[in-house]
Formats: structure tokens, C-alpha cells, sequence
């Protein structure tokens, strides 16, 4: 098999694109095609300051390495979410990575902040699933340190599995006001909100792992311990199946959604948001929903200690 | 384990509505399930005078034995779409059917109409896949035989596997027209059209199988040799996979779409519909699908004669 681009010996093949390449071409290739996606969804451009989330996974560390690459000004931002080795094996990829390319890695560890929730605590003491409880303390931090690192755009290394996988999800549940803000492109709709951008969501999950793979980029292979049975993994299984059968269901699918399905869903009208009165960060009722969970799992351990 | 309704001994466990049931509350459960969806969907009276679709397989025929059942005034309607052995042997399944319960069906035989095209010729002279072919050519000599009959509806019988599977198929393309319009009730939209129904859609293949099985309705087994292959066929594969993982997805799916969903997808302006200039049928153009299909197969054929 022939690389399509330059008709060498090819090293990677990809059903989806119905193409083959060779090392060189493919790093070229997904590079352009990440670039495109910046382009056509209007992003970012080089006057922005990029807020890169990163987990030690191939998604999120491909991505800052793409965008570094092609000279954005960018620094990442990792979180301690306090998930026992997981957590400590994938800060070392995190930082490692980091310091190979001399940039700057913001790093927040719940458990040693003052209002911090770890996951587990979350999950243990609450009746959040763990997957719940993450969403809610990512989404704070990642606000926060984006406001206050005074950065214009969060990217989040979400590629084109996650983002098919999330849309099936919410379309078997049809869940129309997640159906109507799924778009990889978020606007703030408050000031102290960056715009969020998740600049993989046309590339798949093999081709940031083989991208990652070919740079060399050491990441954390294992799934994080909590998505074990998670319906986000069946959902993946089953994408994976029609892509299997149909090749390109996957891109498609998410596509023609964002062309033709989304403004079905007219969006919701959003209310305005205020400030929450224990963080400050924009939140549609008095406590916004971090610190309702932090205050829960407060609550709950202090009546566990009690009848300890 | 028991039965839910009589605390009998159970002969059939349906995990999607974790119970289990006798086989008289089978029945009777299978049957007050249908009577409900008539009433929910308001799908017909004891008045209408309804047409009933049957192929021979199990899901029209366990449709037509509750509506005659229920004491509603039903004739059958056969098509002989001329596939062979199969249509052969659903013929025969049916009028058996009719025979045994005095009841009067209706036949219509491709290949003696004046302007007959069977399934096979649609999709051996035309670049149609047989499938796609057969829906054009059941959906009009439907129409034509309810239009000529004078009956006030007609009844088909789609189950929740199908209805499940189609709308996963117009999702995963996004199809908005084609979701716009599926609902369990189509109002006519010209004078010579009569209400369409699908009394079945709540209901799954297994329970429609298990009422004919138990109610000893012999009914053909096999599924049309067309279907091989058939993306239809994956779609329910796949949704049953998800049924097997999280119970009671497949109904969910098809009810929270027809409840939040599909008003979503603002129903397209329909345009006027006219008449067929060959048949007399409504139609969008100045000639309807069907005649514009048995034009192309007649036309085809005629090339092909004259070349051999």
C-alpha cells in the first residue's frame, strides 16, 4: 500500500478517509487537518492566549503539541482530580511533556485547595455518578483558571469519538438543550466565561493516538479507573460497530448534525447568569453547581465523622 | 417466577418492562397495550372502516387478529410484490389466515396490473436499491387500495424495533424532513389519501412474535431475501444491543423523540399536492414516484430487449 500523498511505502491506514500515508505525510496531514478545523470554525487566531486543558492522555497532549507546533501562544493547565495512581501517573506524563518543550504548565490540585472536592469524595459522598461529579469540577476550574490566568480561549482535546459518542447519548435521550449547545465552538455568555473550543473534533481517537505515537509523546495509556461501564464507552463500542460497517458514519454523523440538526433545537433561552455568592464565577442561581457539590460532600462527611 | 398480573407460573420474561407474564396475561397485556396506543394516538374509532397491510409475517398478522379481536371493522390488503418463493409462500400464509376468521382480503398482484412493476424488475432496471424500490411501490398501491375501497384508514404493522430502527437510520443522516414526519399518525394531506397508522409501535418484535406463537397463527418465518445486508438490519442489531445493556432504551428512544424530538423539526411546508397525470394518484409533480419508477423500469427493459 502507497502513501496517497507522496506515493511512498504507507505506515498508517485510515478506513475512515478510505487513505493510507506514510509517517510523514500522515503528521502533515493531521496537523493540516486540525489547522482547518481552527480555520473553519473560527476559533482562535495568533493574538489569542490559549488555555490548553491537559490530562496526560494522547488527545489533550496531541493537541497542545499541534498547537505549539504551529506557534500559537499557549500554556496548559492540569488538574489533580485526586483519582489515586491514575492521577499520579498521569500529572508525571503531564509535566514531563511539559518540560521536554519548555512550556509553561499551570497545575491545581483539588485536595489542597480550600474549596476543593476531590472525585472520589465527590462520588463517595454524594450520589453523583463519578463521571457527573468530574464534569461539574472540571468545568469550575477550568473557568477559573482561565479567568484568572486572564486567557481569551479554553481548548479541550475532545476528539471525533467523544463528541459522536456524546451526541448519540443525547439524541437516544433526546436531550434537547444539550442537543442545542453541542458545537465545538462555545462563546462566553458571561464575562468572566472564555470562548471554549475543541479544535480534535474532526480527528478520531486512532488518529490522535497514532499522532502521538509517531511524535514520540509519552501520555497515559489506561482509561481513567471511573469510566469503567460508563454508557460514554458503550456508546463507542457502538460507533465503532456502523464505522466498521459504514465507514465515515462517525464524521458524518456529528457533521450533518452540526449543518443540519442543531438549529432545529432552537437554543434555549439561556436566563442571565450571575455570580455565585461563595466563588464569585458566573452561575445561574444564588450557589452555582461546584459549590453546591462542595457543600454537599462538607456536609455529608462532617455526618459521617459524627457517626464514625 | 411468577407472573406479574395473576402470580401464576410465567411462559415468557420481557426485560424491557422487567416482568413476566402467563400466556393469558400475555395476551391480554399484548392486546390492551395495542387498544392503548389506538386510544393515546387517537388512531381510529369503531366507526373507520380500516385497511389492514399484511405481508404474511408476524407483526401484520398479529395486527390484524387484535384489531378483529378488539371488534374493529378490518379487511386485509396483499400485495404480491412477484419476489419469488417468498412472496409466494407469504401469500399463502395469509389467506390462510383470512380463511380461518371468515375475513375478507384484498390482492394485488404486481405482475397483472396494467401498470404493475415487481420489486425484482424495479431494482433489476432501474439504479434503485430493492428496498428503496419497494417502499415506493407498497406506499402507492396502499394508497390506491384504501382510495378505491373507501376505507377511512389504513393500518400497517411497523413494531417498536422498526419504528426504533428508522428513526436511529434518519439520526444518524439527519434527515430532517424524513423526522419531521415519522409519527405513529399521519393525517392525509389530499382528499384521495385515507389517516395512516401503525398501531404496533410501541410494542417489540419479541412480543409481536411471541401474541402470533401463542395464538398459533402460522406466519412466514424467513425475512425477504432483499433485506440481506440492509443498513435496517444493522440499525437494529445495534439497538439491540443497547437494549441489552440498559433495558427500555428502544421504547425511550422512540417515545421521548416523538414527546421532545420531532416537534423540533419544524415540519416542512409541504407544498400542494396534485394529481398524477398517468395514474390519478396525489402526487408532488406532474408525475407521481410510482409512474416515474414503472416508466424507467418499461424503458430500461425496452433497451435491454432491444439489445439481446
Amino acid at each position: 500500500m502507497k502513501c496517497k500523498r507522496c506515493s511512498e511505502k504507507a505506515a498508517i491506514k485510515l478506513r475512515s478517509h478510505n487513505a493510507a500515508f506514510c509517517k510523514t505525510c500522515f503528521l502533515f496531514v493531521f496537523e493540516r487537518n486540525v489547522e482547518r478545523s481552527i480555520a473553519r470554525d473560527e476559533m482562535f487566531t495568533y493574538d489569542d492566549r490559549i488555555l490548553v486543558a491537559v490530562s496526560g492522555g494522547k488527545d489533550s497532549l496531541a493537541l497542545w503539541d499541534v498547537l505549539h507546533r504551529l506557534g500559537y501562544t499557549t500554556e496548559g493547565l492540569y488538574l489533580g482530580l485526586g483519582i489515586g495512581t491514575y492521577s499520579k501517573a498521569s500529572q508525571l506524563r503531564t509535566e514531563e511533556f511539559a518540560q521536554q518543550r519548555g512550556l509553561h504548565l499551570r497545575m491545581v490540585h483539588l485536595e489542597e485547595e480550600d474549596d476543593g472536592v476531590t472525585v472520589p469524595d465527590a462520588a463517595q459522598f454524594t450520589r453523583r455518578a463519578p463521571c457527573a461529579a468530574c464534569g461539574t469540577v472540571k468545568r469550575h476550574h477550568f473557568d477559573r483558571a482561565a479567568d484568572e490566568g486572564g486567557f481569551t480561549v479554553l481548548a479541550t482535546g475532545h476528539n471525533l469519538d467523544d463528541e459522536a459518542a456524546r451526541l448519540l447519548g443525547n439524541v437516544l435521550h433526546w436531550q434537547i438543550p444539550y442537543l442545542a449547545k453541542q458545537q465545538p465552538v462555545l462563546e462566553p455568555t458571561h464575562a468572566r466565561f472564555v470562548r471554549k473550543v475543541r479544535p480534535l473534533y474532526r480527528t478520531s481517537e486512532l488518529e490522535s493516538a497514532t499522532y502521538a505515537f509517531l511524535r514520540g509523546i509519552k501520555y497515559i495509556v489506561e482509561e481513567c479507573p471511573n469510566s469503567r461501564g460508563a454508557s460514554q464507552i458503550l456508546y463507542k463500542e457502538i460507533l465503532n460497530q456502523l464505522e466498521n460497517e459504514m465507514p465515515g458514519t462517525k464524521l458524518t454523523f456529528l457533521t450533518d448534525f452540526l449543518k443540519h440538526g442543531r438549529a432545529a433545537f432552537a437554543a434555549q433561552p439561556g436566563g442571565q447568569l450571575g455570580e455565585c455568592e461563595r466563588c464569585g464565577m458566573p452561575a445561574m442561581a444564588e450557589i452555582c453547581g461546584y459549590c453546591r457539590l462542595v457543600a454537599e460532600v462538607d456536609r455529608r462527611r462532617s455526618q459521617a465523622m459524627a457517626h464514625a
